[in-house]
């Protein structure tokens, strides 16, 4: 049974690690070979991690879908006044909380067994992250007053010593370390790497808390500093390999290649697991909302539908169709992901980077509703309200055309050989991830040009999407077919066509 | 790096499967071996299917949670007018919500491969799912009005027949089928048998949906039934096994082996995902609710308080303790369940039940966390909302151990031989199952016994467990050793530390 479970990072199995549990009082008992569930155990704890740190991150939408917006109020003004800041800070706090969630992977590629010990200090951790939705809120909710700010920083710096105290017990303890760095010489240069990738968010947090008191936007500005240090120390290498030439590698090369490892991508697994944490918490806080705003007031059923409870819930008409307009919005957005990830073989950096920017957009989409929901057919907004959520899944979908772009451009290393530019499922995928981006602007445009009938093409095209597809596969043949009798001999599709047969047995090799 | 994925149900691969996408129009292409990524499809679609199922059956316990309570209203008499009728509606939905989740994973044992088609059914079947926690929202607000558990019934039929649609499909195309009935000859069986346990349920909330209209009581019975049914046919045949003999297993034995296949445990990554869920989503809760109602309102630190946030938020001081204790608990009871599964190699049907159970007191934390949070410290009901928590953070660890024993009546089975009767973790683990249920029936007893002092007991309890937790393992080796010293030729107690020492070589054979 426990041979069926998924694999471990570190395949060596028969090293010199001990049992993941009982070593606090067991020294007296000779090192055993590693247990097959110690390393499940990691398994698991980064599974729950994984969806605690996406159910967070996407919480911090909360305060900003529900600002109270009277009807009658103009959306236009109150979008530039209210939403805008509190978006920015929403994107932010998301943001930050992925950083977070980024050192913990790096973190856990470096220590992969656990005992009791880890375990508990990871729900510390945990305990404090899941506190940063409150900060938030109170950020939000008081942007003048400091304390917000600085509660955020210093759970992020407390955050920040639990993960330093773990890494420190784990370096005390290593039978619980990655296999080549447990062999490895160099110990004090991966424990000093790793820590430098855990602290340097907390450092600026830190400096951002004792700003906070001073003057706030500078803290604002560390905060934000937080997100793009990695990409930006990243790029700078990047730039100095460049111009220098290989000069660094070189020098880096005197170390085992596991450094490497720790500069590699995150793995496929735990981004899958944290964007399935997001889809799954958005599609349900859309039901949390509904159940709070939609449910009748007894009192006032009887009163003002003479108990009929249906003639009350037909009030709400325009709301189930919003919400289940949404939730087949975010269904679909989740099964073209996982379409896209089936056929990805390695997430890159910048793909990684990208899926998070497009997550970010999918967890605006509460917002997108509530403004839907309230305002569609009650007010003045609905324009606004339908735009807004235009602009949003065109966002969260042109994020995921992204991936798809940038993972291209690597196609050897990162793509299926179906998906490759000439696959089998090049020109289906394309058009996957293409539907929406091209619905959603042209759903904005038309209710720009036809704003009369704005909620109906609204609706239309949220009811018109499953259909499309469902019916994609055959749009796609046909549109091939066209494609190839009007230039029968253009060049690039005959390449494609020809490859598309060919690769029906490379496929196979190459997987 | 796909080798690298959590291996397939069916270990077969090189079987006649086709490839999982792109079969619809593509007939006239020879079937092509089995693609490393197709499998893995049907890996992350239960995944998420777990994650949402699992938020939906928590999310079950917002409007019992919400119940509006006056301060200077006696807790007693509200408990038993509102919450008690409540709770009992939240656990039937809560307990439906799993024998859904159980017939989805009867399913796809079934079909384990998918294509678009499929993936895009089970999202619909998703979508009705999650809109059911609305359906118990009207229930539990208008208990007298046929309406909510006509809709909850009708959303259950539905879900029921999206479910025999994906059977049809899956038996219309037998690639996808698992391999051991793709070559079988008993094709029809096995479609009729999964059927049947599909269709059950939503047969009886067919009949519970038309009685609504005419006694409600009923309906309730009906509804309960669908919960008590698998288990009752279960205890039906086992008692006539009993009786009869043998030959009803002798009946059965004329078809293949995969028969036992289907009335086999749950698989038990799939319990562990939906258990995280629960954990997972019911720590979320709390912190929704600490957002929702102690941010302060801006108008009022301005007068109240005079602009100062920080003497505002000083009044929710006991809130603060409340979740901090409630995600305390929640976290500790993680930590439990996940080291009671690491040495659980098969989960039985009643193991699950059990399971399924504790998760839905797990549920109820939130509703603890209400009372505590509104009643502590500041109206007459706090002895009533302490003991209702301890009541519940009770049962929620009393079933955990009842796993623990239960799987301890047939060890060879399901238990690792660490874990097992004599094993090396064996009083550990028994310590840390323990260690919850002794807690909250003492706190229960010592408030019943020193009410004056409840809220410090119960604090206290709070912040002492974790600490019990780090300590646990020094604890039962001192008792141990206590042992073994008062009564140091007790048969039973030689005998386990004899197979403590024996166990540290064959533990590794055997696993």
């Amino acid at each position: 049974m426990s041979a069926a479970r998924p694999a471990a990072p570190g395949p060596g199995g028969g090293g010199p690690a001990g049992p993941a549990r009982g070593r606090g009082l067991e020294l007296d008992v000779a090192p055993e070979p590693e247990l097959g569930s110690s390393t499940q155990t990691s398994h698991r704890l980064l599974a729950y991690s994984d969806a605690l740190l996406s159910i967070i991150a996407t919480v911090m939408i909360l305060p900003v879908a529900h600002t109270k917006i009277h009807p009658d109020q103009k959306l236009g003004e109150s979008v530039q006044q209210l939403l805008l800041a509190k978006i920015a800070v929403y994107l932010m706090t998301f943001l930050i909380v992925t950083v977070a969630w980024a050192a913990h992977v790096r973190l856990f590629q470096v220590i992969e067994l656990i005992d009791d010990v880890l375990a508990l200090l990871n729900l510390a951790c945990m305990m404090i992250i899941t506190f940063l939705p409150y900060t938030f809120s109170l950020m939000a909710s008081f942007p003048d007053v400091p304390f917000g700010i600085f509660l955020f920083s210093v759970c992020a710096v407390v955050i920040g010593l639990i993960q330093a105290v773990i890494v420190a017990y784990g370096f005390y303890h290593p039978h619980l370390l990655n296999q080549q760095i447990q062999v490895s010489e160099n110990q004090n240069f991966y424990k000093r790497h790793i820590l430098k990738i855990i602290l340097r968010g907390p450092i600026l947090c830190f400096l951002a808390a004792i700003f906070s008191f001073f003057f706030i936007p500078l803290s604002y500005v560390l905060l934000g500093l937080v997100i793009v240090f990695p990409h930006l120390t990243r790029f700078i290498t990047w730039c100095k390999t460049k111009i220098v030439g290989q000069r660094d590698e070189e020098e880096h090369s005197n170390l085992e290649t596991f450094t490497f490892y720790l500069s590699e991508p995150l793995s496929k697994e735990r981004v899958e697991a944290f964007s399935d944490g997001v889809y799954a918490i958005v599609a349900t806080l859309l039901i949390l909302d509904i159940c709070e705003d939609n449910v009748p007031d007894p009192r006032e059923v009887k009163e003002k539908f003479h108990g009929s409870l249906l003639e009350a819930l037909s009030e709400y008409g325009p709301n189930y169709l919003a919400y289940f307009g949404s939730f087949v919005t975010i269904g679909l957005l989740w099964f073209v992901h996982h379409s896209l990830f089936l056929y990805v073989t390695k997430a890159t950096r910048l793909m990684g980077l990208l899926n998070i920017l497009s997550l970010a957009f999918i967890g605006g989409l509460p917002l997108a509703y509530q403004l839907t929901s309230e305002f569609a057919e009650k007010s003045h907004n609905e324009i606004e309200a339908i735009q807004v959520s235009c602009v949003i899944t065109f966002f969260a979908s042109i994020f995921q055309f992204a991936i798809w772009t940038t993972a291209l451009l690597h196609e050897r290393e990162t793509l299926h050989p179906f998906a490759r530019y000439g696959g089998k499922e090049h020109a289906f995928m394309f058009a996957k991830l293409a539907l929406y981006p091209c619905v959603s602007l042209g759903a904005f445009f038309l209710t720009c040009l036809l704003s009369e009938f704005s909620t109906a093409i609204f609706h239309l095209m949220q009811i018109v999407i499953p259909f499309a597809f469902l019916a994609l596969r055959i749009f796609v043949r046909i549109s091939l077919t066209i494609i190839k009798s009007v230039m029968p001999l253009s060049r690039r599709k005959v390449v494609l066509l020809e490859e598309e047969e060919a690769c029906l047995s490379p496929g196979e090799t190459l997987s």
